[in-house]
């Protein structure tokens, strides 16, 4: 369904006229005294903003009854911040649905998995599988876009807000019933091409129509993966025509109006590429300090990067939506303090909100846009902080931006990311299969694939993110940690690519209908390289396997494949279950790994396959990061040491200087250019 | 809403003729054969106990069919055991509604969060907000005022039965969210004041009128803090009207017995006071062993105390309980034994009935009534030991009340417990804030208050409870842990009153509406201590911040505030984070915690703030706690060893001496007195 | 209701007959293209196969919709394997009604305990008490009988599949509502004595009469226990009556043949011996890796175990389901490879699948059977493997069913397990109460007895399970670890058996109504030994008490009573608390543990014991373990490294040999027979 685009040279193009990062910021107008926004522009101009983002959650306050509108303070809001010199990025308000409507129309609201109506008082509480709500969200898109698609300071369009946030693209509402049946018809045509891809011959499943089946939840036991895939499959697409629908409209009567869509941290409930197909940039919103507390780390490392966060985490997302965005990637929401909504919140340390908006910008971010103005005293968000204090005075985030905004004098202008020697493939539907046949307990696709992009940054190679869609050329080398459903097609134009390539296992171990390939695994996958699995097992923690590797034993844990190849082996199972069996393979173009590769052992393999690429790497970095845009380098220092930036002696430092402190951001240029 | 009640003077005399302790026991004469009820009542007698409770889940056998009431029993009931010399304490039986009243009224069922029924089978199977029931309620509780009122062995009349036990405050039924919409339509008058209270500007929550309003669950994302916190008051002031109608209709029928209710250990799902006000004694249910496995302490401490439970946390109860019956309060249910209902349900030591009971002597209790007579062979309580084995043998409890009875004889008369000099405030509403907005995953008001009163009792010192409404006059210090939501008007009163005060860290963060006050925290605390609260942080458990106290460092967890000060500066953090901010700050009235203070750190802090304050302490007693009843000085041993109580060397030893021994209780008068 | 059975005579001799263990597999032709059934039948046969099951989850390919029948696939598959030689077993598909009938009948779906309809997708997904589905069920399984009933490849029926997998034996439907009502009306006659059974006495719980009975879920609180385990009787009931409705049928239309169930892994949510009394045949599914996975040991020991799994899990289960089927035993189910179920699914260690199939044997079992023949490349099971790969080639289980095939030959035909000297209780209903009644976190019945079994296992010594219906001639030991409901009847047999007995705590500590026994626990077991439980305590696993026993002083935890006896004190408690009281009891016929002893201590008085009772054993065997049948000696090497098979000097060793390497099974005979 996905076109390769070659977008990278249309939209250089425009980056390079950007000139440099831009800063932006949230704003609510609608919670604040009208007295207060004549200041509270000139303070954001002041600050060296220059977008402010607004409207995502005004739909009450534009439409207070239905058919009623309130226009009004929304026209002086958008002119007094344009008369401030601020772009404004306004955000359709259908992420909120207000009251009176959930009460007029029930069936907007959507159904958890236990068959509980999910109801209104916070937001997100919309099936986007209700014909209603559809028909509802075209509506108000359309009055505002009609209201202001040709308003001189309205710059740009958000649609709707964050996707996903609050587990919400899975609904089991009547409506997602209708939907979802729907959608298989449209998919397979015939019911009994359904019972075939579903494996309906197992346990009596068969169904004699697309009437008789249902949503996959409140069963007895799990149902067939490919019903829980198809079910992924089709949520997903309700979220691209959802959100396609308001990017025709606000096209429609807003036209040259950038169009884009916050996305969320590593959310794979659906699709991003696909809805990133129809907007102009993609944006994200970065929290690195919920993302530390609920991620991947242990304890120790969470209490040793507490106010930090995790090194790689909001990196791995920008090179992500990246290629969501098609090369062209903005930060909607960016964390400015403390927040409210982790397990625990700590506060970034000093200097943290200016190293992550030179990270975002190192990593090809064209604009940052702090998460919000000034505090809110009331509401569910009371405890995240903004650039301002709740009584406005400036908080530390306000002083960081003052300082980045400075900073951003000094660099040359028109600087641009340029394509990685190196890709990650992240595909949706490899993340769908394993979310519906997990297998083991400890199976965590997410975590595996930051742990490979982490491999990768600790030594110093800047990476890109692919979908089976994307083009290949120049690429280097393309890591897939959880490749499990390639498509053939792929393989084919990686064959061709001249890239190398290195798979994790359970790589092509499903087809698209989540079968096991007819010839054993990996499918498609046997083109590049030459193995059959012959057995799989999923492994506890309290239990390691040692795999020989070089001139080293690794524990490993979690999964192991037990292969049959033809290929060299390059590391071997050596406790005593199938000793001596391959765990890590490869020829001259491909490797597998038939294990999951961790800590110090896939440090090394990573390091010796970027070598075997032609990649040129450094040694491990430890807690300092590096990033390159055109001509700039960048380092940044998580460590709570002092730390030694790997700069040519030529180094010509633009921010910062050889020796980084903690928390510190290094910017320079090397031999001259 | 509360008035100050100066109570103390109205009370001292009827204390002050009640003499000594009084004993009694909670007895179901409908679970027993006719023929067992005059041996029961006659060796209750005998045994010394004066008080004998009844009645409180008898409604089936009262009226076993709508209308059918069978009497006879009960008339028999209590004239046997009043004869006997006992006095009645009888319940109305509304805690459980018989199954053909709720068969006949669906409605009277409670719903859960979930929205699911809570189905009849059990006990509190009721909704106080069903309209039915409380018409139901009333009708039982008036037939059996009438009859009783002035059945002379009646002598006391205990309201249903621990209220919020099983977590029945809050329902989610029907009859709830149109209870809950009038109670805001009389809170606020206009829906506009609600919308700017619950700061419905925020992700466009705004309502048009109160019909549009729901109750707080099944929602997408939590609701603003200030829509839970008003059904967390709303479920409150249920609470307090359907006691209140119960406590009218006695009141009418039955002049001059005393009402009761008896409550529930360190429950804050409503505002005990406000129940308080209606009733003339509180009681509360002491089961110290559940209390320690369910509670607070690491495992290693639980196992430490596992047979003698949490030295401090029945006398906290005993200390808040008085404050809720406004000096004056009973324990309706004492533990005698192994219970059933806890995770695990260990054995108390020999012993521990007595010093249990002694505990409430010495906190200020008049009446302690063992829960139960004789152990119940059958029904969900079969494993809940009472003063008899099933068999009618003498279990463990009865000896230990037989020495209780005879050592009482050896004591002086008349004793009042003194007010304290040291106050420790528990706010009902200041817990529901922190439940609507933990913002930290380890954040627990109700384990912070124990662990504040623990190091005051640990230093060998008195306390009392108070609210914002209580009487300040004559406290030299007022300990306040977790006052999120000071009135103003305690602030003045705290102020005018002399006494010095020590507040935790969210003291003042929140405005009565839930918003950050105006001009930052602390809101109205910041007329007696000068400091501005810019940054608050939650921390998890696996990180800890070290705070500079007198000569040594402390480590805390869990909260971490940055603030802004004219005043002195006691503690410091030293860690790399905003390193030499305040973590104590005070001036000549007040003092204020930005952290946690915890372990060594809490005992130095409280020990120096008692010193401060002039309050006389002792070096920490270890597992010994003391207390002061009139001339009456008492000891209680915790530890596993002997150990010297601190007696004056002129101590008239009563009971016990001054070498105690594990499990032991020394009673002594000092000073000739 | 359970008649002793003397069956043994009557299945020796068939048992005889049969000669030497049979092999079989599960096919599913209705999973695979026509074209590979003849290859498939070919190679079964070749492989020594002559059983295989086939038809239980077939329905809707069967009966594509209501009343049309296909046959033909199944007449044709049922020809093709009987030409090749094999036995078929024929499965009632009633484990899994198809979508249009559970569209005409929507009250066939089974309710959860929250509610919830549990709907079709997966199987298992009806309800026992849906009148509807029991017309349904016997109208295909008379269908399927009246079909092949006298075919001549058709030599046994399996009922079902499965019962209670996915937790179903327990749904709360309305039809569950009312067949309870019927079922509580049966037992009772009058509601007066349901109300004087259950207690209702207590907490108001009365009823007046069935109809008012409601199902025990969606509580306040947990209902009166007898509420609890009597709605686990009748769910047991339900049970014994669906099975038995198909037995009928089966047997009317197909006489000659045998009819089994394949039951689950220690699954105690019915009576299995009630639905043992109605087949022929017990048969049970063997899954050792799952079962270590998510069973009672330590993670430590799930590691040093992990591809061999538990030693004594599975033989438990033999022993257990040879009782359930009056000694005779089927495996229907060996797991063949790794599975797809569990929270980690490992591969069995080479020899596993050869080991586990001569462990049956060895404990009694006639028939192995593989699941599957083929592991199926869709549907939920595609990880679990079979005896070939999805492509057809061999996999590992494959070959070692070869290889047992190849050393059946080598052995003699028609040894019979014997009885062996210690019998095992194990007790539904015990189960049912203490599932009610747990009284403390960590106490579970099944890992207790499988401790105990363990214990004896240890020490070379066989096992036989009864339940108190059970025949007790021959055994000179029973061991009762849980036996909380004794019948008067049973101890009396007991009594004159000249059987010594072991009896674990709790046992005989409830009356059948769940009462406590009038005269204190133990009830009727006072009969045999003569002692009082005073106190009973549930203990925190961190915390033990010291137990000595012997020498040494041993730590307990979970447990512990006090008891008054005059018999001799074998075990002392010796901590602080009721020190010096006995823990383990016992006079000439009888032993009784006031405790749970673990580890050291249970090795040392199961050993102890055995001695006492005249038993022969083993000192302990670590990972070897033994087993007896006939003349056959079998010995299985759990160990990680070789071991010598305690064999006499003149064994003669049929397979394996003396020195036993890891996961390796010896066969000898000794003394010349």
């Amino acid at each position: 369904m996905h076109k390769p685009l070659d977008h990278q040279n249309r939209f250089d193009a425009a980056r390079k006229e950007a000139g440099m990062l831009e800063l932006g910021v949230c704003y609510y107008p609608e919670q604040w005294p009208r007295e207060k926004w004549d200041e509270d522009a000139r303070r954001m101009a002041e600050l060296g903003l220059a977008w402010v983002r607004i409207g995502e959650f005004a739909w009450s306050h534009i439409e207070p009854r239905s058919g009623t509108f309130h226009w009004e303070w929304m026209d002086e809001a958008i002119e007094v911040l344009g008369r401030a010199g601020l772009k404004v990025i306004l955000g359709t308000p259908t992420a909120a649905p207000p009251k009176w409507l959930v009460d007029l129309y029930p069936d907007i609201l959507p159904v958890d998995a236990r068959g509980v109506v999910r109801k209104f008082g916070a937001r997100r509480h919309y099936c986007f599988s209700s014909r209603r709500y559809r028909v509802e969200a075209a509506r108000i898109t359309e009055a505002m876009a009609r209201r202001y698609g040709d308003n001189p300071f309205v710059h740009a369009w958000q649609t709707d807000n964050e996707y996903g946030d609050h587990d919400t693209i899975h609904s089991y509402s009547d409506e997602a019933k209708r939907a979802f049946r729907e959608w298989l018809a449209a998919r397979y045509g015939t019911v009994e091409a359904l019972n075939e891809a579903w494996g309906t011959r197992f346990w009596s499943m068969h169904y004699n129509g697309f009437e008789e089946v249902d949503l996959p939840n409140n069963l007895v036991e799990e149902p067939t993966p490919t019903h829980l895939v198809d079910y992924f499959r089709f949520s997903s697409d309700q979220v691209k025509s959802f959100n396609k629908a308001q990017v025709e409209i606000i096209r429609r009567h807003s036209p040259g109006r950038l169009v884009t869509h916050n996305f969320m941290n590593q959310n794979t409930d659906f699709d991003h590429y696909k809805v990133g197909e129809d907007i102009d940039v993609a944006s994200w919103d970065v929290y690195p300090m919920g993302g530390l507390i609920n991620g991947r780390l242990s304890d120790e490392e969470k209490a040793r990067y507490l106010r930090v966060a995790d090194p790689d985490q909001t990196a791995f997302n920008h090179d992500l939506y990246r290629a969501v965005g098609k090369g062209r990637v903005w930060v909607m929401e960016q964390q400015p303090g403390p927040v409210n909504w982790a397990a625990y919140n700590q506060s970034p340390a000093d200097g943290m909100v200016r190293l992550w908006t030179w990270l975002a910008y190192a990593h090809g971010v064209d604009m940052v846009s702090y998460f919000r103005w000034r505090q809110a005293p009331f509401a569910q968000e009371q405890f995240h902080a903004g650039l301002l204090l709740p009584n406005s005075e400036a908080d530390q985030g306000y002083l960081e931006v003052a300082e980045v905004a400075a900073e951003m004098a000094r660099l040359p202008q028109g600087e641009v990311r340029e394509k990685a020697a190196v890709a990650i493939m992240l595909d949706y539907e490899s993340r769908y299969a394993t979310r519906a046949l997990p297998q083991g307990r400890g199976y965590a696709a997410s975590a595996i694939a930051l742990d490979w992009y982490s491999a990768v940054s600790r030594l110093g190679v800047d990476v890109d993110f692919i979908g089976q869609h994307s083009d290949l050329s120049g690429y280097k080398l393309v890591l897939a940690p959880d490749l499990v459903i390639p498509d053939a097609d792929f393989i084919a134009r990686l064959k061709a690519s001249g890239a190398k390539a290195l798979f994790g296992p359970r790589s092509g171990s499903k087809t698209r209908d989540m079968h096991i390939p007819a010839d054993l695994p990996p499918g498609p996958l046997a083109d590049l390289i030459d193995f059959r699995v012959t057995r799989v097992e999923s492994l506890p923690d309290y239990h390691s396997e040692p795999v020989r590797y070089g001139n080293a034993s690794h524990p490993v844990t979690g999964w192991r494949e037990t292969i049959r190849t033809s290929e060299t082996v390059l590391a071997t199972f050596e406790g005593p279950h199938h000793t001596g069996t391959p765990a890590v393979i490869g020829n001259e173009r491909a490797r597998y790994a038939a294990t999951l590769p961790q800590g110090e052992f896939l440090m090394r393999l990573v390091g010796d396959t970027l070598g075997w690429a032609g990649v040129a790497s450094l040694p491990d970095l430890g807690d300092l990061r590096l990033a390159r845009r055109g001509r700039l380098r960048f380092a940044f220092n998580y460590g709570s040491a002092p730390a030694t930036v790997p700069a040519a002696p030529d180094a010509d430092f633009l921010v910062g200087a050889r020796e980084l402190a903690p928390v510190g951001v290094a910017i320079w240029t090397e031999d001259g250019r």
